[in-house]
């Protein structure tokens, strides 16, 4: 439930939750959380500050929440998208696991001149499920942000076991480039403890594997596809999906199916996986309901807040956990964009940009944690005082 | 006591003081209040708004006054410090007068091409002296900011009656390019009235008339002077002093003298005048301590907030008189500059920025008034969370 810090008792005790998400380019989620720890600790020690790092599911996610639930590092050695040694984290705590798709197969760990989507693949992704699968886990949470891949989850799959041949029986590999000539799965040496495996899927995107709006053609060009490219790439996962079985093969029409170059498919298709926002994953994992319940304050934020803030973004879903409760909610944002006060009438007490002064973006994002923490400590000094006005009404 | 707003009482009503001071070359101050107020009243209908639109002295100072006692507006035919014709607006509030040296001899009514401080003086403001007598008043406060003059008050000694004469006893101009030959100071056809008349005049400088800190060497350069004319200026200004009678001639040692080119200097040794911050003296005459003794809450505010703003500027009285009676009080400010935190020992709630991203100084500018009206709703929504936290606590 996060690490607590408690300064001298001075009255009765604030109780305040930090549930940001990362500032981009600016601060991680855990960067953010020290820096609004620092504020609220200026303007009241006797504070008990809550932390809990959070994540909608992109990079970060599992990082955020093995952080929030105090989990155990695990350095596992995989591939990476190009099928080059790399280590990632896995973060373990009990009988669950968490990974990221982008700590393994990330678009971030190519050079962008390294990039080819037609020869990368997700085994990475499979190291890392195998992995878990070792140290015990009974329940795995993935998160699906910041892939190179577009493969279908094909990759992962064949780290796990399953063997893709072509018509005449030779093994291909996992690439685009080797499901062109794809004939057929054998998943008969899958490993057996997957069957016991619940999989979750952290999941910000609703598209499905195929089509307009599918993998290949939303998520192709930023991972270096052409028009063409994104075509051919979609034509491919097509026989890919045409020679998986019923219930596999329906899935891919399914929300979230196209989310990670199709590793949001595979998961649900061949892994039972179960996608869901990954806020909302976050936020039940580390039970951040029970944490908003205890509290005076929640304060959350990210480095952009604006209307799109309210589908599916960590903002949003800490603000509805803290509606519920009726606990106020103070969001900071780098950036606060048109449309941002809407979120007003969601659960969020009020919106509070943290520039100080008029600046550019990059001397915003490199003062980023030293203002959160300036208007960290103006928010609370300000609930503080209306805290005393109430008391003396 | 300024205007009051309620809106529908919804529990115990908050009432929130207004006093910011203006957001140069973004908003005046009664724009600043009526964005705040606005903000007050999007996040609490049933607030009570009190709007004391405040001034440090300079521009608007006569306005903000003005506005806080509901007062008369007079326009009034004077000369510009070019000697033009112009009008000019005095205040009037029962024998109370207030004007601004601004509003008749300001530097933002010469076109820059136009400046010449040689050949400019303080006429307009003698106008503005003697419609005030005219008018009845027996109490007399002037805000000294921005002059284009630098003429030692004599323009104003000349419309009120004084006559200046050189060595032939030929009348001279009271200008500086006049005061080189000035030999004699007759006082004799000043204007009786003004033995009865009691004047304040709103200074936030401490520059005697005369030498390195004085008005010519200090003030002289942003109307125009070049470092040669500085010193001719200040031998001018000399001169004047010598030919006057004491106490007149010692003040011009006194801080203050040098405000207004000078006009600081006559206004004490010729009509009597006492010199104060103009906070303070704006405070004492709309009796804001009485407002803020009966307020929830202060907010204030201006352009710029750092470690000058200590000295004699809006924010710092205004927290200071907050400390005094115990209200908690927000500063807003369009820029948070270095040192700025000094002022949370100060009197000092909270320090919020109104920039809502990163932005230049044009935008920010343009996008004051809608940047604290959002700030000013934030500000007031997490006072009010508090304050049900408090009532609940």
């Amino acid at each position: 439930m996060g690490m607590e810090t408690k300064g001298p008792a001075v009255g009765p005790a604030v109780r305040v939750v930090l549930a940001p998400d990362s500032f981009k380019e600016s601060m991680t989620a855990a960067q953010a959380t020290e820096a609004m720890a620092a504020g609220v600790l200026a303007a009241d020690p006797g504070a008990t500050c809550v932390r809990i790092p959070m994540s909608d599911g992109g990079e970060g996610f599992a990082e955020a929440i093995g952080t929030a639930l105090g989990a155990e590092r695990v350095p596992v050695a995989v591939r990476d998208a190009r099928g080059r040694a790399a280590q990632a984290t896995l973060m373990r705590s009990g009988d669950l696991a968490v990974i990221d798709v982008a700590s393994a197969v990330g678009l971030a760990m190519v050079e962008p001149t390294g990039r080819d989507v037609m020869h990368s693949d997700s085994r990475g992704v499979g190291d890392l499920v195998r992995a878990a699968l070792d140290g015990g886990a009974r329940r795995l949470i993935i998160g699906l942000g910041g892939s190179a891949t577009n493969d279908g989850g094909a990759g992962m799959l064949v780290a796990l076991g399953a063997v893709l041949t072509d018509a005449d029986g030779r093994e291909l590999p996992p690439t685009p480039e080797g499901l062109r000539r794809l004939a057929r799965i054998d998943l008969s040496g899958l490993d057996p403890r997957l069957a016991r495996l619940q999989v979750q899927a952290a999941c910000d995107v609703t598209n499905p594997l195929l089509g307009e709006l599918g993998a290949s053609a939303v998520f192709g060009p930023q991972k270096g596809a052409s028009e063409v490219l994104v075509r051919e790439l979609d034509a491919i996962l097509s026989g890919f999906v045409r020679l998986s079985p019923e219930p596999v093969r329906s899935l891919a029409a399914a929300p979230g199916a196209g989310a990670a170059g199709g590793l949001g498919w595979a998961l649900m298709g061949y892994l039972g996986a179960l996608t869901r926002p990954g806020v909302e994953l976050l936020a039940e994992t580390v039970d951040l309901p029970a944490a908003v319940a205890g509290a005076s304050l929640v304060l959350t934020g990210e480095g952009s807040v604006d209307a799109q803030t309210l589908s599916g973004k960590t903002v949003a879903g800490v603000a509805g956990i803290c509606a519920g409760a009726g606990v106020p909610c103070i969001v900071f944002a780098g950036r606060l964009g048109p449309g941002s006060e809407v979120l007003l009438g969601r659960g969020v007490t009020a919106l509070l940009p943290i520039l100080p002064e008029p600046a550019d973006l990059p001397v915003a994002l490199r003062e980023g944690p030293r203002n959160l923490h300036r208007a960290t400590t103006a928010a609370m000094r300000i609930f503080l005082a209306g805290r005393a006005s109430g008391s003396s009404a």
